[in-house]
Order: structure tokens, then sequence, then C-alpha cells
């Protein structure tokens, strides 16, 4: 393709809005554009090499025995109201009506509609096991789009469903899948981590979130330096150091004047932060809900989730009202006699003589016991892990990396089978719940992964797999005859061999041409310059800066012996 | 691919709803499935069709000098306001709010879309010309979808769009693309007709469509024997036989009794229908309007759209509250002292003494004349072509034949840049508007039309090029070692020549086999049956059915010299 026709509007100017590399280079390297709050258009370049991820991981799904399908954006209400996550999902899901009134939604995910798809149709184990996958456009109305196509409104995924007949089948399906996605993510050349995941909002027995390692992404992963273990921050458990048993002493309520903080109550009493326990005062829907874990320590939002059930959307910290709403008051709220429903961190109904709240205003109870003063539900482990802790079972401690999610595994077991009645057929002709797995890859995402971890301040370093073009030939000054003769040459040749090649043919300043080069990124340069007259050429790659000047046909084989390398 | 594991839930019963062969075979052969009213999933076997045809175009396009992008298929609704088309084009299009309330629509076309985004982009006439396309799904929420896949509410489209600084360099873009077409749907082995088309709802100066003829298809083209013309009905020009002219007689209220309808007139008063101007009594939105034709035709209206600028879901016939509205009465409407919008065809205006309604019960005026009694608009020809109408200057007669429009082009001018004030500088620093251009093809209506095309009782008969798959091999007998044997020989070493290629190894009986073979039309058949131990099988196509019986070396030759053909 030549530079002089290709759509590439690059901009000099770093956009306002971007905050992160591969947002602003994308946008500035004339890859995307933004047509609505996140909301994307892939201009030719950037589409390219979506594209490029697309058909590795197609080429990877198709190897593991799954197969390609495609199935609608808009899916019917109906059959998200029968799982029962239609007010579930919340205001993340993009909902609209037909021109009946009939209800539908953009759709933010695929379980419910492949489900009902193989509810229909599929009636024996004889056709099982099942692996269908589509690459397909999906939709989630995030409160606060950003970071370009890395949290977008729209995104292309990759997402799959096995249907089996047992948890031991369904296992087998699922370490199909992980083995799949190590090649794609090592074929998308990125540093990642596997880690263990929490089940979220997808529900199920177990999954692995694959986390490509970057200081810029949203998600924080804990794992241990010798690597045997990794989960996401929200997954991760808490093994807490507990403070001595001690005998248990008389309740006694202490006047704690304008100390309201877990913070102000230790320094007033003089102790440490873990006598007290911490009261987290939530709303879960409708519902009022305190929530008690060691006084210095985080609640696991996630955790609460798990347990409880509610979506983290329906779960809100109480305002003054709520709290005068069940007879307490704000910074005192405590366990003892307070009639509302109570979740305890295990270690809370562990610990002896606490410091809780008094439901008064300034004043706290001391020596406060589980069972003897109040009681509730008590939860295995409610606690965000923290710097310092140790990896369950070993001496190792936590190490913290950030990342981006680019891809996952759920084991869903048969959560929608159920909730749908979607059923096989045994041996027996007995009806079965299937065994479900869902699998997703972010491709849009993947693309903003790549970028955070190969640019420099000048633009891209795109990896050969992915790179919109493989190979660049750069006409210094189109006005010179020799020049453009060399740089036609060179650029006939490598098509002719199938290399995906660029010819910066522009009337330009170099200076122009250089920036541009450096900012789309494309892993190696040819350079036309002064001594074309005699075949010699500059030749470097996008990723060492390094120019040599040699002959055109020792450029030329330098391009097809690095295409060789990944192909 | 095996078929043992391949997802392709054949069915042995005709289903209900499918009206056309292309709907029945798809959901047959277990190409797709519907999931809502007009809304399908398209599964293994269709889909790999589907996305033969999106190479295919791909290529083209590329070939063309056209770069591929991808826009989202949610739209602001803004883009749309700016340009009149929000309310315009009516309860066709999904409107959708998000979180914000802000207003999106599922694009049914891009025209608003690809130009704003040149026209925050392309500053400069040294970036023109430029084409842009992308292959994507666009919605229409018809009132009555139907046809399966042929006229769904979700269908995938590719569609382009060119900037040029002229008419001139806009018809050079118009007429590659054309030529890009006729590449296309020549590969895709299509029998079609190229004609001029109507420029409805998307205005403009010019357009063609590409009409894959079939009988089961919804739009009707004409065209001469010759060649040399081509038009959709509702394009084609009349040429109308007047009769021949009389002296001006005398205006005359006669009474004809339960006469309202042509026909009865015309018995009645004993005269040709021809005589009679036919009033069309309409509302255009709210504004009641009057058509007159001669007594013996039908009224375009599409012609009628294009010279009224109202869109034709705006156009209803009057009811009789309506017409009493008026002061007229039903089946006696008449131009002579009506006072409301009344336009004329030019014939009507133009024939002496005419038989009127007189706007009361059981009467008509006879002798009426265009100037002298009544007055209006006056068009050119607002009459739909029928049976006998001869080519316009020519002595041919109209041919007539049915078909299924799977491409179009349109020269859009300056009608887009103009509404969205899209400019570009030329040399002199200038502002200009954009000539502008789209051109669509319809991705998944071409698989309807090749089914439509290539089919016979028992199921598809896929051209080569879009073919799932390009051959099959039958094992008959699952159970008899030699078969297997022979059969998974063929499979490994048509598979190691790149055919793509299934094998029906499933534990079915033999009738199934060769059933769902016919039914899902792979072009290449190779059968194992008794003869596996000495190395012979059956060979044959799809297309002729007959079986060869051959060494199974020759039938890997045959396979893979059919391929040569047309790859």
């Amino acid at each position: 393709m030549r530079l002089s026709k290709l759509y590439m509007p690059t901009l000099r100017e770093d956009p306002q809005d971007a905050e992160i590399a591969s947002h602003k280079f994308l946008l500035r390297a004339g890859m995307i554009r933004k047509s609505a709050s996140g909301i994307y258009t892939y201009l030719p370049l950037g589409y390219r090499s979506i594209r490029k991820i697309e058909n590795i991981v197609r080429e990877e799904m198709d190897k593991a025995g799954a197969m390609e399908i495609l199935m609608s954006a808009i899916q019917p209400a109906e059959i998200w109201k029968e799982s029962g996550r239609w007010e579930k999902f919340g205001p993340e899901m993009f909902k609209l009506k037909d021109r009946n009134d009939r209800e539908f939604c953009l759709g933010p995910t695929a379980e419910e509609y492949f489900t009902t798809l193989i509810r229909d149709e599929v009636k024996s184990y004889k056709d099982l096991p099942l692996n269908l996958y589509q690459i397909q456009t999906k939709y989630r109305d995030e409160k606060r789009p950003r970071f370009g196509i890395n949290r977008a409104r729209e995104f292309s995924m990759k997402d799959a469903y096995t249907f089996d007949t047992s948890p031991e089948t369904l296992h087998i399906a699922y370490m199909n899948m992980y083995k799949a996605y190590e090649k794609i993510f090592d074929r998308l050349e990125l540093d990642y981590k596997i880690v263990e995941g929490d089940n979220g909002a997808m529900g199920g027995t177990g999954s692995h979130e694959f986390i490509a390692l970057s200081e810029t992404g949203e998600g924080v992963i804990v794992y241990s330096e010798s690597g045997k273990f990794g989960a996401t921050e929200e997954k991760a458990p808490v093994e807490y150091a507990m403070p001595a048993h001690e005998d248990k002493k008389e309740l006694e309520k202490v006047h704690t004047p304008k100390a309201s903080t877990i913070e102000e109550v230790a320094k007033f009493l003089k102790v440490d932060e873990k006598k007290c326990a911490k009261a987290v005062d939530l709303m879960l829907g409708d519902e009022p809900v305190i929530v008690f874990i060691p006084g210095d320590r985080e609640l696991n939002m996630a955790k609460l989730v798990s347990y409880t059930g509610v979506a983290e959307h329906d779960i809100r910290m109480m305002e003054e009202s709520d709290i005068e709403a069940i007879k307490s008051k704000k910074g005192y709220t405590g366990p003892i006699g307070l009639d509302v429903r109570k979740i305890f961190d295990k270690r809370v109904a562990e610990m002896d003589n606490l410091i809780v709240g008094a439901n008064e205003e300034d004043y706290h109870y001391i020596n406060a016991n589980y069972g003897r003063d109040f009681e509730g539900e008590v939860v295995e482990d409610l606690l965000l892990v923290s710097q310092g802790d140790k990896v369950p079972g070993t001496d190792e401690e936590y190490k913290f990396a950030r990342g981006i999610e680019v891809g996952n595994i759920f084991k869903l077991g048969t959560k929608y089978s159920e909730a749908l009645n979607a059923t096989y057929l045994d041996e027996r002709g007995k009806a079965n719940y299937f065994y479900m797995g869902s699998y997703g890859v972010g491709i849009t995402r993947s693309v903003t992964a790549i970028i955070e971890q190969n640019h420099d301040d000048n633009g891209i370093i795109w990896p050969m797999a992915v790179a919109p073009y493989e190979a660049i030939i750069t006409i210094v000054n189109v006005k010179d005859d020799e020049q453009v003769a060399l740089g036609e040459k060179i650029y006939d040749e490598l098509k002719k061999k199938g290399v995906e090649v660029l010819l910066d043919d522009r009337k330009e300043r170099a200076g122009v041409k250089f920036k541009d080069r450096d900012l789309i990124g494309i892993p190696l340069r040819i350079t036309c310059g002064k001594k074309s007259g005699e075949s010699f050429v500059e030749y470097s790659t996008r990723k060492e800066m390094e120019n040599f000047e040699i002959s055109s046909e020792d450029a030329i084989k330098n391009v097809l012996n690095e295409i060789e390398k990944v192909r």
C-alpha cells in the first residue's frame, strides 16, 4: 500500500483525554477515532491489526476443535428474564424495543443465548461434547468509559461455550481452552500471567484470568514469586495473623468522645486497630446490612457479592438517614442490640474482647465477644489482600502487579442449564443438565495490551504477528528519481514475495515521514536516501531503531528472514 | 472436519414458515437458526459460506483501491438529526438510549456516519479521492421480516463510500465500483442483471442495482431483449400511448349511479378507461394530496416519493373520513373545484375531454380539460410500467423479470456533504462540498440469492467458491474396517493438499448420510463403500449427481482438478 493513498490521519499532538499510551498512540497514529463516548471507529491501519488478532484467535480455536458461529448482537429479553439476569445486569445493559414493543438488549455476554440455542437442538449425549465460539461485538454501557478501546462501551470479543455431560469432561474442555489461550497469548507476544479469578456475575465453579501485565491496567493480581500461586486481588484468600487468645472479660460501655473512625478509637483507647471490629454499613438493594471485619483491613466487595449473590451495582454505602433508620449512629454502628442483617468475617467471630460501636454517639463497647454478646452470619473470608500478606500455607509474601484482563475462562457448571432448563438425554434416556464452560478473549482489548507493552515515547512498536504491515519503505525525497526508482523496485519485489509492505511515497518532508513511521510502529524499515543511486539503503527495525547502511538486496533478505521467523 | 464432531443440526421436515428454497434449506441444513423474528444465528456451515462471500468482497474491494474500516453498529442520534433523517427514517430504525439518556440508533445505513468521520479529518483536496468500506451488521426493523435471512431485521452488508472533488471524478470512482461489483458477482457465480435504480431515500443523482434473477425475488426489473436497457420497475420510464387529440367540448356533469370505480364508470359511459382520470387519494404525512393518472394505469409510488420528497412510510391511502374532510366523496374525487394539493401525471394534463369525479356521490364530469377546468402540479411521469409498454425511443417491448437485489451503487453527489456541512479546501484554499458515492453489497442476502439459483428438491447445490466445504467423503458403513481405512486415508490426503473436506464418519444409516450430503450441498463427493478393499470409490458432483466407480487415486485427482479450476 502506498502511503500517498492510505487513509492514515496521523496527529502531531497528544489528544487531551488520552490517559494511557495505547489510547494516545491509536488516536495519533490514525488507527481509531471516537464517534461517541466509549464508541470507536477502527480506521484502516488499526483494523488490520484487529483482524490479525481475530485470525490468530480463530486459528487456535479451530485447532482446539471449536466451531465458529455468529449470533446476533441483539438478544430477546425473554431469555434474560428466564435466567433472572434481565434486572440483575443493571444499567450496564443497553436495552431497546422493536416496533412491536418487544424488548431486546445489545448483548453484554451470551450465556443465555448459547444455552437456549443448544437447548432447542441438542437432545442426546451422542452430540456431546460441543465447543462453539463466535468473534462478535459486545456492548456494555459503562458508567465511565475510558482508556480508548480498553474500556469501551462497544468491543470485539471472542466468546466460546462448551457443553458437556459431567464435571470431569467439563474439566477436559476447560483445560483444552486453557491451553489454546496460552497459545493465543503467546502468539500475540504478550507478557501475561494466568491467575485464579473471581466468578463474579457469571457464577460457576472455577475460573482463570489471563492478565497482560501493565502498570496502566485496571486489574490487580497477586502471585507468589515461586509461580505456584496467582489470583486476582478479588479472589486472593487472606490468611490473617490473629492476635493471641485472651480470657473473655466483662462487656463494658465506654465513653469515646468524637472517636468515630477505627483510627480515632484505637488511639483514644490506646489499643491496636486489630482489636476493633470495623463496621461497613451497606445497603444491599433495599436491605440494610452491616458487615464486620478486623479493624486494620478492608472489605473485599467481590467476596461479599459472591457470598450474598447481590450484584455490585446494587450495593451502596449507607447514608446518614439509612443509619438512623436502623436506630444507630454514623461512626458508631456495632453488632450489639442492632436488629438488622449482620455478616461477620470469621476472624471477627473468633477474636476475643473486641471493641465495637455502641450505636450511640460517642460510645463504644469494649470486651465484646461473638456468641456471648452478638451473633450473625459468619463467612470464611471477606478480606481484601494487602501488602505483607502471605500466600496461604507458605512463607512467601504475595507479590502485587497490575494488568489488563485479556482473557478469562469459567467453569459455569449447571448454573445456566438449570436456570434455562437445558437438558440432554443420557445413555439410559434420562434428562440431565448440560455442564457448561465459557471462555472469552478481548480482541480489541488485546490491541491495547499489546501497545501498553510495546511502545516508546515516539509511538507503537508492533510485534510482527499483529503489525498492520510488516515492512515500510521510506523514499526520503520523492523529487529524487533515483530514490523513487529504488523505492519502487524494492516495493514491487517485497510485494511479489508476499510481504505486507507500505511505501512512503508522499510529498512530505523527511522529518514528517520518519515521525509517522515511528508513530505507526511498522517493525521493519528500509530508507531510500542519498545512496539510492548505488543501490544502498538504510535498514532498521522499529524496536532497535539503529540504522545500518546495506545494499538493497541485503535489506530485502533481512526483511524476508525476519518474516520467516514468525510465519 | 469430521461430521461426527461437526455441529450440523439437520432437519428432516420442511420448517413451517419457510416460503422459499433458501430459507427452507438453510434451516434444514443446520446452517441458520432463528432467534427472534428476523434475527438469525449463523451456525458453523452457514457461517463458513458467509465468510467466504465476505472474503471475495474484501479481495475485490481491496484490489479496487478501497480501504477497510469498521464503524460501530450504534450511531449517535445527533448526526441523523443534523441530516434531517432521524424522523424521516421512520419505524424501520431501531432506536435506543444510553444510561445518560443520549439517543442512538442501530445503523440502518451509514451515509451520515461516514460523512461526519471524513468531515472532521479530511481537510485538503490532496487527500482525495478516498474510498472507504466496511463489512458490517446493519439493522432495519422491517414491518414484515420474511424469507429467512433474505429480508431479516439484522443483516451483513459491505458498504463503501467515496469522496471526490467533482462530478467527473465521482463518475470515475462510481465506474470503478461498478466494475468491482461485476467481478464480485461473477465470482459468486450469480446470474444477475445490472439495472438503473431508483435513488429512493438515499437521494443523489444516479444509481444502479445488481439484481440476482430469481422467481422468488421481491424486486421486479424491466429490460430490453437487446440488453441496451435495464431498470427497476420503480425506475422504468413509461411511454404512454396517447389517444388522438380532440377538440375541447363543453364540460358537463353527468349522473353515474353506483359507478365509483374506473371500470364501472367506463362501462356505464361506454368509453375506454383511458378517457377517465384516475384519482389516487393520499395523505402525505398530514397533507391531503390527490394524484391523477390515466385511468388504465397504476401509480408508481417511487416516482411520487422522488417528486415529493415524502418518504413512502409517511404516505397512506385516504380513509373515508379524510375524503369527507376535503369535501369530496369516496369513489368520486375529481380535480374540479377541489381545494387541495393536486398532482397530475403529464399525460392527464395533455389529454382532451376527460371524465373525472365530481366530488359528489353518483356524479362525474365529462369533457374535463386541464388548464380550462382544473389546474395543479404537473409531473413528467408518475406511472408504473406495465406489460406491453415499450422501451422509450425503441420498438422493443419491455421484458419483465423478478430478482433479489444483491448490490447497489449510488451517486450521492453533494446531498450529504451539504446537509452535514462537510467540506475540503481546493487548490485555491476555497471550501467545497465533497462529491460522494455509496456502494452496498448484501452479504447475507447474497447467500440467499446463491441458493435460490442453485438448488434442487433435495437441497443446496453450492458453487465451489462459496461452498462451506469443497469436498465430502462418505464412509457408507463405519463398522467396516476397510471402508473406514480408505475414507480416513483419502481424508488425510485431501487435507494435506489444502482441500476443505468433510468426512462423514457418523454411526448413521447410509440413507441418512446421503440425504444430508445432498441437503448441505457440498460440490464434490467421494463414497467409500463395498469396493473399499480394492481401493475403489464412487465419485460424483452435487450438481450432476451421477456416480462413477473409480480408483481412490483418480477420485483425489478429480477433486484437485476441480478445485484448481476455481482457485
